[in-house]
């Protein structure tokens, strides 16, 4: 008998129909004679809703009162879930982020946990109900209602996994597990059994969507078993993300595709101390998400840089760049639009030589150029045309998982 | 410069466009260097929806958890409108029930206020904020959302504006104030420009559904005076509820009809102690919630007792009353469909001799049968069939105020 963490997010909780196939899933636990807490999102459609309307108000709210709007979405669906345990006959308690309290930092849409109250869950599970939590929100130290931006339901289940000394936390969502690539992409996909926190953060950060970093951030440091596995089937062994590592010692563990994305090139920049510094507190101070940099350097006093960034992000980013030509005093200012990242990630990449070669075979085999590379010791990381990125995907993943 | 607590109901946050009047009235106050605070409820049909989703979880909620689901109405509207006055840059700040907090018992679903905490919203004030409250909810001592029932967020308006010590509460709505009759009725029907908080609470319990009973009471107990205006007007003097009376030395304030009334007496019940208390402890054992009661003397050792009950618990009454008919041991149980009560109200009343021949006057040369009367300090009603209601009630209205 312990305490199991389950996590079930919009589409798991999409509607009356589907809460039942959740509570199948809390009442299987709860008929093992576990403790359970379940931490759900909101319905379906819900935050895109809210946020729509918003919209019709402001495009730029205050963050503390976007959180107030949104934040309503999952309390919607712990008080139905509640009801419908209640209904048959299992007795079950809703609790918001502000009634745990979750504390967090008063960074509104994007605030961080600082601690959890255990006290509330405990007594609510030692009493004997099933505790349901509101994912997502928090509260600061001044009472204001907080959110934790993207993933932030993963993130509430893990961090109350390890704030209350779970066995594992369960992570439903609608598929069955982490793939070693989209499924969509490819049907030689295979479902990764065990998998270490390292790798699923490489992954998620790449584009695989099944978990957000910061839960599985939280995982490792608190070294919390986290099951990632699916609402729609009774039976689901899913996949173990924990400290253990890549335990079928496959070489790499996933390939991952992300489109959308654009290089810009800075030919012919001033090489001098300070300068890319200035360069990427400018876009930084514009809110321009820089992903992948790679600076080469050429001659002594000139150097390139080149960075990706969204493709929706494009255009204001080149316009920020002209208008500081000046200050950047490069020779030339070069862009590439539609192309994708595609990476390969597993542990055994910086211990296992040739990886790269047998990666980089695969893209010629198929004639498919690269325009960046960039490495770290579990992940390598190419930009291809997006036309060409599947194809890239799939013949990536018969050289690493076909044989 | 004084404090100014303002409603604004259901009908008046429906969407965007009423927000942007509703913001019209808060800056009107702000511009005049009141501080202000902002009672709303759940946007338009948004209580109506969430109960229709939780009726397809099922038809008993948890109250606890009904509590949850609702209260998010309100907050979802404090969210919008606080974003829309700062779109409007004035600085305005969002508190649920259980940020100020409004600490009520733990009577879910129609709790009961205990006390407000003054200081949040005082130091939101004092920081030059327009502040906006979630109307209809509060926090019991142990953390739990709790709502109010019916009337909610005019309770929360004037019950904030006693705290607070405010120099009037506004409640905002779809009509232009407090009216002699209902304006279905007759065109004759005026606007009550004073009223005094007993006068209001017969209006009210009366079928006016203006203001409800609660939010008078707060008034009256700790001397608020309460405006009832226009949303939808830009000057709208309204009705003013106070305690100094009726001003204007009217001898009744209004006329009420009230419909779907059932009358059932007991004939012949034996003329004992105790005999009525059993009758109505036994009805209200079975939540039926009985009216007007009228008892007379016949003989000395039995008597007739008549009562109203709303038509939709006739039914269940006459089951209750045949099923205990031995314990009640009377001759004969009658009961009487489709009625309706007219009543006149004023604190005129009392004190000026022949009202009562004058209402009933009115309904005589209408040959309009009366089929019960009763009367208090401040009120006579009548049972009149439905079909006849809107007749008396303009016959009635025509006598008093046509002259």
């Amino acid at each position: 008998m312990g305490l199991i963490v389950q996590k079930f997010g919009g589409s798991s909780v999409a509607n009356t129909q589907k809460l039942e196939l959740v509570t199948e899933h809390i009442i299987y636990e709860v008929e093992k004679g576990n403790k359970v807490v379940v931490v759900v999102s909101a319905q379906g459609k819900t935050t895109d809703r809210l946020i729509s309307e918003e919209e019709e108000i402001t495009k730029t709210p205050l963050k503390r009162e976007h959180d107030v709007l949104v934040s309503t979405g999952e309390q919607i669906t712990i008080a139905k879930l509640s009801m419908l345990l209640n209904e048959k006959n299992y007795r079950a308690v809703s609790l918001t982020g502000w009634q745990i309290p979750i504390i967090t930092n008063s960074e509104f849409s994007n605030s961080r946990i600082k601690y959890i109250h255990n006290e509330t869950v405990e007594e609510y599970l030692n009493a004997g109900n099933i505790v349901i939590v509101a994912g997502f929100q928090g509260v600061d130290e001044n009472g204001n209602i907080t959110t934790f931006g993207r993933g932030g339901s993963d993130t509430t289940a893990v961090a109350l996994a390890a704030s209350l000394k779970a066995e594992r936390c369960d992570i439903y969502t609608d598929v069955d597990g982490v793939f070693t690539t989209d499924p969509r992409i490819t049907d030689k996909a295979k479902k990764i059994k065990t998998i270490s926190y390292e790798e699923m953060l490489e992954l998620s950060s790449m584009g695989a969507k099944v978990l957000h970093n910061r839960c599985v951030e939280i995982g490792k440091k608190y070294n919390v078993p986290i099951y990632v596995k699916s609402t729609f089937e009774k039976i689901s062994d899913g996949t173990l993300i924990t400290n253990s590592g890549n335990l079928e010692d496959l070489v790499i563990n996933g390939v991952t595709k992300d489109d959308y994305i654009s290089r810009i090139t800075i030919v012919g920049i001033e090489n001098k101390i300070g300068r890319s510094y200035e360069l990427f507190k400018l876009l930084a101070k514009h809110n321009i998400n820089v992903d992948v940099i790679v600076q080469s350097f050429g001659e002594h006093i000139i150097k390139d840089i080149a960075f990706t960034v969204k493709m929706n992000d494009l255009d204001k980013t080149l316009k920020i760049l002209d208008e500081n030509k000046e200050m950047l005093n490069a020779k030339e200012i070069l862009h590439c639009e539609n192309l994708s990242k595609v990476s390969i990630i597993g542990v055994g990449i910086a211990n296992k030589p040739g990886v790269a070669a047998d990666m980089f075979e695969a893209l010629y085999e198929n004639n498919i150029n690269m325009h960046m590379i960039t490495t770290s010791e579990i992940k390598i990381t190419v930009l291809v045309n997006s036309n060409e990125a599947d194809i890239a995907v799939k013949a990536i993943h018969q050289k690493f998982f076909d044989n």
